[in-house]
């Protein structure tokens, strides 16, 4: 699988440089590059505790992203999948660390928890207060002694960084994050596998399947179940959820694993919303990529009974845009449609004349069909004749209903019927002409006016001008020369239609697909039709 | 390929469903379903200039992660990659449009022109004032007469927002984004496509190709090139935006395109602030997934040449988590290493009884090598007895370099020592131990406490309780019995070590791998080395 990476060696080193820069300058990172990896707060005066959190690579916002005012003072970051040494660790404490002390948020993998440790009794022989709490939310695997730290791990540097930001000392800040640490539980879901750099793809998780459990470092997961849709596949991992939830208010993150889709999550957190736990789940973190496992198309919820003072320290605002904050979960506001969706109907009414005039065009239209289709067949599908004919004859049928003693709405009427009748995007187009002249025509422009009007909305809509083949070609210089009179106009119409053969690049419509030597000769039917009409009206 | 959905035809209601509840009620969405797929703000009271978008979806968060105070006012959501309706679009507009009027922004695809450009007519024959501008920010197919809407958008949506949040008119927003689209550009690049739910996965991209200028619709790039990192892939794609971008500060979008992994977009992130185009580039907004192609491996860089006017409302606050917001790039600030990060080296000072009395502990080790090994080989990888072997004839070497006359440095002393030249989790921990007990001494605890103290900071890094099967079991009681004698801490210690021969499970460690029946009968090795040095202390 072919990655958005430079050297297998340069992946971490390459992501920080990018994070880094493009940090508006609230973030530094430690000199040392390969060895050390650390991103620190550039506006950091050591005056309150510090927290410091890393581990391997690869979970991406996590951790280097939530580096920033009321989250974390600095990240350690490893190679992808692996703990960073010691002397990354304690280079990350020194930089950061000052009399209020430190407080290494890890996650429970044994080498994070030896190479923090020990640069943990490192720096405390510097003189400095450095406590250290571990974090083992997952649930996916009852019988493993050490439970991994996955996801939940974001609720402790959210909760222990609003805490540190207030200025809460290192004991307090530090047994905050060991109550938060006690009560998160997460599990995770996956439908494939995650691409490690590097290596080949590992084609564990057959079509169909997910799998339940997983870990965020491509490790199996517990067990893999047969997977029908996203309701069914949440019901199965909630229950796991479920069987170890409290009564009791619980906010829930949902973390996107790196390779779900934004639609997907959406959907996921309706089923979080719906299922077993949800009576219990009052906020939600999330959906985001949080703590990722690389391009793992899967996803992991982590619940959390939080207090309301927890509650109120999850919500504190913090400029990082990885934290997507706390949203409460409310029954769903349909709001009722307006009215106007039934389409204001025009009043009939009797005009002779004009009745007489819409029918001659009309009827000029269905005797053109198949010429029209037949130009339409050089350069599209053939059925622009059939598709005018088809609305002449509708608005035919439609004469009773039509205002034709009222001109200002006539417009409009032909418009609205048009859109009705008339299938494609011609039928659209033409729908729009008459419904702008109609507006055009009722704000008191004088018809001529009206039409130009009706003309410009469609080629802003239509995204036509002059010279792309379409019945632009004809139409704007028929109306443009109407002003002289109507002879003028039909042979103006005329000579645009006629042009058109002439064009070559079609540049709208679907003539715009087809090659040149197929259009030279051919006029276009749009614009013939328009032609044909003016044409009429001068006879 | 499995995805997180239920039916298909649900999809989108499924989405709106889970954004519209877990938005803390400032979302609600239209009735209507499944027809009519609108969301709208709730807290929005008509007194300024709405702003209404959408299109098809597969874009998320594009366009309803974006409904919020100083962005959208309401997304009207079509199927996966088809434009909604007439009607839909007639009811966003109708359901948020007051006296200020409304401005629709719509991405330039015939579909979404056309049914948007014929609602708008529609709501303007009720009278309200409707306005709608076309993004066309695409660079890809210079030939295609009519450049698609990408995700340059999202600049629209921003600078229209942070203005009609401000009470500007519709005019003045409307112009305003007419003027960003009339600068923003943007091309896509991506190594997958993507996958359409309920089709099968079109495999068009080559391993190892990249496919530049593609749309946002899974349609086929421009061209296919070879891949070889992402720096050069990167160089290949900003040729094309630097070729039709000016001189002078732009703000860069860069946008995840759904299915690259967070990891690999911070990458793509430096190689844009490092690339040709960068020396231009002042701000980003991103790496975010902002118009995704639903899970497609890929990205679009969107440049912006932003007034400073433009640039403030871009940068106003809003509360919407998809919008990343905009960050400054600025040059790299490293920051020094900590002098810290070299040990400190103990003032080394002679101490005969010491000496001795060490070095007698080392030969104990290293006399048990054989057997401590033998030991291991039931339940690990045989190398127990070598290791601490090794690490007592290091530390014999080192007996010049430690203050073997000041106790309350030694251990830490020792612990630096066996930190550097033991491998492996157990070089750790007995670091730790020495390094614990060293700050139980220098805070004046007697030797004993110190001890413990060691033994407790070692068990909570590493994990390991009692009757765990570790070197716990010994010198937890040995420690214990200590105040009673030496005598009665060696018996304690051997009786702890024997009794790890029946703990059948291990709980830590690398024994706790291994099966039952594999472990019985045997003496676990850490503890046969705790007991063999406490019998020698008593001998």
């Amino acid at each position: 699988m072919t990655q958005f990476i430079n050297k297998k060696e340069d992946i971490v080193t390459d992501a920080i440089d990018g994070i880094v820069a493009a940090s508006g300058g609230k973030l530094a990172r430690l000199d040392g590059y390969p060895h050390i990896r650390v991103v620190v707060r550039n506006d950091w005066d050591k005056s309150k505790v510090a927290l410091v959190s890393g581990g391997g690579s690869g979970h991406e916002p996590a951790h280097a992203g939530f580096v920033g005012e009321g989250m974390l003072t600095a990240a350690v970051c490893g190679d992808v999948f692996a703990s960073p040494s010691v002397d990354a660790v304690l280079a990350g404490i020194l930089a950061v660390t000052g009399p209020a002390g430190c407080l290494l948020i890890v996650k429970n993998y044994t080498g994070d928890r030896l190479n923090f440790g020990l640069a943990a009794e490192r720096a405390r022989a510097f003189g400095l207060n450095v406590r250290m709490v571990v974090v083992d939310d997952d649930i996916a695997l009852p019988e493993l002694p050490q439970a991994r730290g996955v996801a939940g791990t974001l609720f402790v540097h959210k909760v222990a960084g609003a805490l540190a930001q207030n200025g809460a000392d290192l004991d307090t800040v530090a047994a905050a994050a060991k109550k938060v640490i006690g009560s998160v539980q997460s599990i995770g879901m996956s439908l494939d596998t995650c691409t490690v750099p590097g290596s080949p793809k590992e084609d564990r998780i057959p079509d169909g399947m997910a799998e339940l459990g997983l870990g965020i470092h491509g490790e199996a997961g517990f067990e893999q179940i047969a997977f029908s849709s996203a309701k069914d596949g949440f019901a199965a991992m909630s229950a796991k959820l479920e069987a170890a939830m409290k009564d009791g208010p619980h906010v829930a993150l949902l973390n996107n694993l790196g390779g779900a889709s934004v639609l997907e999550m959406s959907i996921v957190l309706k089923e979080l919303v719906n299922s077993s736990l949800g009576k219990n789940i009052t906020h939600v973190v999330g959906p985001a990529s949080m703590m990722t496992s690389l391009d793992m198309r899967g996803f992991s919820v982590s619940i959390f009974p939080a207090s309301s003072e927890e509650l109120e320290l999850l919500k504190v605002a913090t400029p990082l845009a990885a934290w997507p904050g706390v949203s409460k979960i409310d029954p769903i506001e349909i709001k009722p449609l307006n009215d106007g969706l039934t389409a204001i109907k025009p009043i009939p009414s009797a005009h002779k004349q004009t009745e007489e005039f819409l029918r001659n065009c009309c009827e000029v239209l269905i005797a053109a069909e198949d010429d029209l289709n037949a130009l339409d067949a050089k350069s599209g599908d053939g059925d622009t004749g059939s598709t005018l004919a088809g609305a002449s004859r509708a608005l035919i049928d439609a004469m009773d209903r039509l205002p034709l003693a009222d001109h200002t709405q006539l417009y409009r009427a032909i418009g609205l019927e048009l859109s009705q009748t008339m299938g494609g995007s011609s039928g659209v187009l033409l729908a729009i002409f008459f419904a702008a002249t109609g507006d055009g025509a009722s704000s008191g422009l004088p018809m001529r006016d009206a039409f130009k009007a009706g003309l410009a909305r469609m080629q802003e809509i239509g995204g036509a001008q002059i010279g792309d083949r379409t019945m632009v070609d004809a139409l704007a210089p028929a109306l443009d020369a109407l002003e002289q009179g109507i002879a003028q106009a039909a042979d103006a119409a005329r000579a645009g239609a006629d042009h058109t053969a002439s064009i070559l690049q079609a540049k709208a419509g679907r003539a715009a697909y087809i090659n040149a030597q197929q259009l030279e000769g051919h006029v276009d039917p749009g614009a013939e039709a328009v032609a044909r009409l003016f044409e009429h009206l001068n006879s």
